[in-house]
């Protein structure tokens, strides 16, 4: 069994039990009003990787967490990733009408209800941690550094900040130095954060922190580039939503600001950097390589050789 | 003086303390990517009551706090007000072009960055709680249950549960259950959470915090329904947005589900509700009574006769 299978399995298994606690954890559809209750879900629980709660779970574990209290806590994570998600495809942003291989929250449910739904995911999501600082099962202290940790990643110096970027940057030739901030911003912090919450969550130790802080925000930005790649080169299949739709758009992906060998490039220099937290891990190991053996994986094509761009190949 | 008068004094004084706190905890606008930071500065620090950050200290103050601790929790209900104005005013919902006397965020800086301005508003306002819970100002303790409390009415149940059915309702005429639920929840709800976060921070006891759940909602639905008057009847002045706008979108106004009468006589039984409540509180009471007192004078007119339609002026 290589690395990358442990990964996929462990995924799945927390995948699942992610999926119970968002479950648990937003409003049923029947209670009024139906209709966000529905678009919440329909977005929050829709296929998809749950890597980000995934690895909240691997990160607690690696802190010396046991047990299901981390779960409400990754769930909070996939909801401000839902968040994003719904508010990322609205016309006025990139303008997308597939997601997860179906149709946008704001194509399902028109853009006034997918706008409120990105916004009660994101009340969800403190609310969830709130409820779980007071009700013990946290405790008020971690409680309370969860919701200021998730906070700062998802404000206008995290992910919002990174779209803004993003947005402001469609149509033009940016330098390095701004793609690297709005996939720092975009995904390298959320990923950050959430191998940060696993670990705070664990109270675990100073030195755990900064190491997988590290290894969060590397793997963070490796899946993001790895993401660009696709974008221009693969398939609508791997992606859940229409290729070479980044390049009609304008929008600022790797591939186009530094080319695919320096996508590459960027990619191994990253992956490297994360690998080197790995070790200090020894019960996690396998997994924690297994996840940038996938994302390593996923840059290639079935014979095992990097992407190229469409034309070339 | 009046309570009026008095009541008027405080909210000046408080809207000063609102807007330090605000000035401090809201990003620099030098700060990267600038024109979010301006943007949620525009709508957060823009001319405006501050009611209710004010009612945050109101209700610290009576239930036995003292200090400016209670500061930054008035100035992220203001973030929570502040982000609800700009995603109210979008396109895709009230479309209002005119907020607070100035031309509405997505009209100054495109819908785009309004509706990441009003995202990022919300993760500063439980960025700031978070915070402050763990800096020890309030405890992580109470600082959770701020959190749980301000997250869950702004949320599905909430704030935003009343923005939904609002929105879904434009244009029908809809039962006085339909608009008990939109002003209680888009209204209601925050003016109680408000003096709900103040009596909390404060560690008040389980019959002032009642006392003021009762007091908030009441003068909550009695503010919106005052203020739909104002629209039906008043001038630009008092409203800062186009008055007879929300007429011919449709919107749903308590005067047009109940008539100015039945809105009249409605405002006459919250305003009572919620003055059966100031008594317990002998050193706020000419406050709490204030802010009563201001909400029946505005729906009157310089005659001191309730506001009537504009066509039988």
């Amino acid at each position: 069994m290589t690395d990358v299978d442990r990964f996929r399995e462990y995924l799945e298994a927390a995948g699942r039990r992610v999926d119970l606690a968002l479950d648990r954890h937003l409003p049923r559809t029947a209670t009024r009003p139906r209709i966000i209750h529905r678009a919440m879900r329909y977005t929050a629980l829709s296929e998809g990787k749950r890597l980000r709660p995934a690895l909240v779970i691997l990160a607690f574990e690696a802190a010396g967490g046991r047990g299901k209290k981390i779960d409400p806590v990754a769930a909070a994570v996939e909801m401000v990733h839902a968040f994003s998600l719904i508010h990322d495809d609205l016309p006025a942003m990139d303008d997308d009408d597939m997601r997860r291989g179906k149709p946008s929250s704001h194509v399902a449910f028109g853009e006034g209800v997918a706008i409120l739904a990105g916004d009660a995911l994101l009340a969800e999501a403190f609310r969830t941690l709130g409820a779980r600082a007071r009700a013990g099962a946290l405790g008020p202290r971690i409680g309370a550094r969860l919701v200021e940790e998730l906070s700062a990643a998802t404000g206008s110096d995290g992910v919002i900040g990174g779209q803004v970027l993003d947005l402001l940057s469609e149509g033009s030739i940016v330098s390095r130095s701004t793609v690297d901030y709005i996939h720092g911003h975009k995904t390298g912090r959320l990923f950050a954060a959430s191998v940060r919450l696993g670990v705070l969550a664990a109270d675990g130790s100073r030195a755990t922190l900064d190491a997988f802080t590290r290894y969060g925000t590397a793997a963070g930005v490796a899946f993001q580039i790895v993401d660009d790649l696709l974008g221009a080169a693969g398939s609508f299949r791997e992606l859940g939503r229409d290729p070479g739709r980044d390049q009609a758009r304008g929008k600022v992906t790797y591939p186009r600001i530094v080319g695919f060998d320096g996508s590459h490039r960027a990619v191994n220099r990253l992956l490297a950097r994360a690998r080197k937290e790995t070790a200090r891990f020894p019960r996690q190991e396998a997994l924690l390589s297994g996840f940038l053996d996938l994302l390593d994986a996923r840059r290639r094509g079935p014979d095992g050789e990097p992407l190229r761009p469409k034309e070339a190949q």
